[in-house]
């Protein structure tokens, strides 16, 4: 349920409101969009009588139920703004949502050594990219294969985000572990096989470092939400949705279907700003290009691309990973691309 | 397998050969690419020594085998050149493939009457459409559902060509009405659910109007390229291929899942055109224009998309259709996307 | 809708109440089950009052709206009992249904040759099966496969039903064949890849040999009641669903995945008797002895089950088929199965 | 890779070859099967030499390749014997196997207080079943669901195995609660979201209590494969792999699709033992009683079936819940196909 306030409702009278509801036993969130000002209420909602509610303050415009079962994550619950996410890297601020330039995500599947991740690292950013992805914690198909070099790895990010500025993504895959990732990590990620961890997204929910969630394998639209939801309600409005393909009965050609229909339903049903990764989310590197095009123009947000010095030896994901050279390519590409969309990162607002 | 003949080869030469090869039992198909003369060969190759071909003529080149199971839909079989396929309209011939410009093809699920038939195709055409599209024979899920007008449909399709000159692309069910659609219509289609309708695809094959052949909901890009393959080997080369969603998981928020990435696979494996349907592949007309610029910037030849002058009273299919105006604006985008993709219809070659 | 008669209401009466609902522009459809007579009515009920409908007659005992979408297919339809189809085979009638033996049709996936085809049909009928299938129409993902031999095949299929008194199901692929089939067949099937071929369904529905409608690959269960809709609504009530295997994610160990849940579901909302073919449901002949039991012990009326007397050349499907020593072994099991869920042979009703 | 001795290898002999191959830079696993002994090789062996290994003793019958990726799991590294995983319980040892009695598991899905577990675990052994399940710990779709009642739900398993002498089945969802559960717990379970949750399947394979481990929603049988394989390499050889219904493109009449071939194809590729549970597989307790017969016909080794006092007011899966009633119901006919299946628990073996 929301209460939306009226546009130039003072302050104190938002907080006033938000005081008496906690007299009620609710737990009001108040949330400051463009326009207005809007309360969020989550929880014992259903008896509650809208009418009741808007005797509460004159400031009151109204009172509306937020239908769907995923409640901070639908676009409702924010009076239909967009949100964003905004992340402090060495380079300044990067902004992550609808109305903001597209975003750039790009580096190896596994930190393998210092040097490669550095070479990535500047090669990614001369490219255009504002944060570097690298695993430190590879969740593999086999138990035998290459299970990235953990903690040692989180130390080449850190080097390499100290060398170029770049934010870093990492991804966490168990509880225990969310501490000291976040100590390197600028963004967080739950992998796609961990979606529906509910332990690890209540833990990492707990923690204020922004969160980029995979969507699951076989998850629904709507469960990928209400994983979302999961961290939004352990107090964490930082999460970014990123597609990487679903499991369907075609594989033979891909290694995922790349949904990019889900940009503009997301966009239609979540405030959250949006990645799409086309590696992942074809598992061919020739089909990169096209589909970092695809994505733009349906709308993304941002784009999540493998990139590797040598995909041929890389320890894992090689045949999805591009060149420097290739990606120095897309990028013109794609830069050309978020222009037509207005998605520039020349429109990009200037940084603290 | 494939004879590639040397840049400059005689034709007679070329005739030669083949007559040279049918008397070895085999049926072989003369294929003029710009760049090269190819001679296809399909059949009982497995035995046959590329070496002893070679033989036949110091002016071939190199004789290869085509690796996939489909033979002449494969990009391989026309020595990796995309292939044309050229449609007569009133209005001009209109040329389907890679280095064409987009064509649209838009108009109602079904064909209701004819002042509505009538009206779409004028609106339609104005906007930028090439070819009319309507249903007379409805597949329909129910059989107490609408299942379209049958043959009065098709005198009404024939009378939106009459007044608009646009091409008409509808869809034949069944065998016996292959002669009275192809009567009227410049483009058979093949519904998704008579994409393994077999004996449908090789009667098909044995008349000469290009046909659009739908991907099947469950249809690996492999099933596809075979159905296409029996069209081919029946003598009928034109054909277009058509991505319009797959079944997934999920069917909460899109009717189907539209495969984009079909799209440079497609291009890949296959000289074949291709085509989008983002109404019938999201199944709700609110994102059919996100999903049309993303299917231009993906790569595809031409998009199907469904217009009618009153969605919310349609017979069939409302919720995915644009309306006239809705599609207009669209247009506009569609346009602009295309010029970057260099896909302009501004470049459409003079036509006769 | 269906208007159910108190038990013992006059036949006159039924006839009457017919009668009347007729000149109210209805086509009342009448219903004769072990204990009740039930009217239905298909159409455009949607207006209609049930309690004006009671008014008709005082013999009439209630009056019920069919819920589903599907309406002739429905158990409500019938009041909840179940329907039998009966074959008139050489050996006899043949019931296939709910209260009934389980009905055994076993044969090679092609009619490959007089010897062959004769052979098989006395092993299975040795062995204890019903019924012989065999293809002479074939849908094979490639037209470079063995496409069956057509009419001749349909000839031989003759042969072995004179010498040996089985019943014949064999497939029917186009609107064209129907009548040719018809004449040697005593059950005409519909393939996975036809499920919605709704032209063929219709056909198909009005003449009056029963039919087998194989589930298609992607149907869901309400498709698949729907496409057998097609056919009651056409005319003929005679209509067996054949679950074949779905197609999932997983296509590594089997060819698809059976759906067995599918027999207690459809049981639960439809009349019509139901069949299992474990050997297109997993693709490997070693897996079709446990799927057999298993899908007895599920409840299904019947069972299909490729047998080849030399599976290694089978023209088709070789992996799948059992050999004759085989399926001897396996029908063993099948008895001490199917006596256990009271579905013995040995209870059947005394034949013509 | 494995290395089978001869029947009758001295034990000191086995040792001796083992030790040898310890210098050689391996880990060999003995293996001590009902025929053979085996010694299991996993790791660097790509470059072994077979013959260079025969050589070592002369009581070396083979040396063969696991070709499968999932090596400890194959049914090749146990030299296609099946295993066996013996559970200690109150009332004496449980065996899970192919040679053993079919072990039945029920329980409701959460522990909701203790006056229910108790009644529920009474009803239930008194119906014949060897394992109390119940969930402390419960991943719901949404965070705003019932969570489980975490570490006093346990005490209250813990009250109900004191009581009835029933092993305790209950998932751990995080490294952090293993100790914990498995303090508590007979088998821990890992659940259908969680089973590719590396972390938690490395942790969980480092203590010794049996893992029950649930086949993911869009898991292949190799995924799962490759899952177990995780926990077999940490070193816990106790794992039973539990079917509990895939994820289709149908879910109307189904909650999940129950994939009963999933038996046999197991049964050739693994020595594990086998669970169905056909009330996440279906979910709908309606369809539970045929499904469980089925389950058993097709060759599983053990069943888990929900059971709930008071199902429409169960706090989680109420639909999916039998009745104490219905259970007792349902056991009778599990008895008498087991019987038939020589699965009858009456074979037990006498227990410690």
């Amino acid at each position: 349920m929301i209460v939306v306030m009226k546009a130039g409702t003072p302050e104190l009278e938002v907080n006033r409101v938000c005081d008496e509801l906690i007299t009620w036993g609710l737990s009001p969130e108040k949330i400051i969009g463009k326009h207005k000002v809007v309360i969020g209420l989550v929880g014992e909602t259903a008896e509650l009588d809208p009418y009741q509610i808007e005797e509460v303050s004159p400031w009151i415009e109204s009172v509306l139920r937020v239908e769907q079962p995923f409640k901070r994550a639908s676009r409702a619950y924010r009076h239909n703004e967009s949100s964003e996410v905004v992340v402090p890297t060495p380079n300044g601020d990067v902004y992550f949502g609808e109305h903001h330039p597209l975003v750039i995500t790009a580096g190896p599947c596994s930190v393998e050594n210092e040097e490669m991740i550095i070479e990535v690292a500047k090669r990614v950013k001369a490219a255009g990219a504002k944060f570097l992805r690298g695993g430190a914690y590879k969740p593999r198909t086999s138990p035998y294969a290459f299970q990235g070099h953990g903690e040692s790895a989180l130390a080449l990010l850190a080097a390499a985000r100290e060398v170029t500025g770049l934010g870093i993504i990492t991804e966490v895959m168990d509880t225990p572990d969310i501490e000291k990732v976040a100590e390197v990590a600028d963004v967080l990620q739950i992998g796609a096989r961990n979606m529906q961890n509910f332990s690890l997204l209540k833990q990492i929910g707990k923690q204020s470092k922004p969160i980029l969630l995979k969507r699951g394998m076989a998850a629904t639209i709507e469960d990928w939400l209400m994983a979302a939801e999961y961290i939004l309600a352990a107090g964490n409005p930082n999460v970014i949705l990123c597609e990487r393909g679903i499991r369907t009965f075609d594989r033979q050609y891909t290694r995922n279907a790349l949904d990019l229909s889900a940009i503009p339903v997301l966009r239609k049903l979540t405030h959250l700003p949006i990645m799409v990764d086309p590696s992942h989310g074809t598992g061919w590197s020739e089909y990169v290009p096209s589909m970092s095009l695809a994505a733009i123009a349906a709308g993304t947000d941002s784009l999540m691309i493998e990139v590797h010095p040598n995909p041929k030896k890389a320890m894992s994901d090689g045949p999805q990973s591009l060149t420097p050279e290739q990606f120095d390519q897309v990028m013109k590409d794609i830069n050309v691309m978020a222009k037509l969309m207005n998605r520039s990162a020349e429109r990009e607002p200037v940084l603290a």
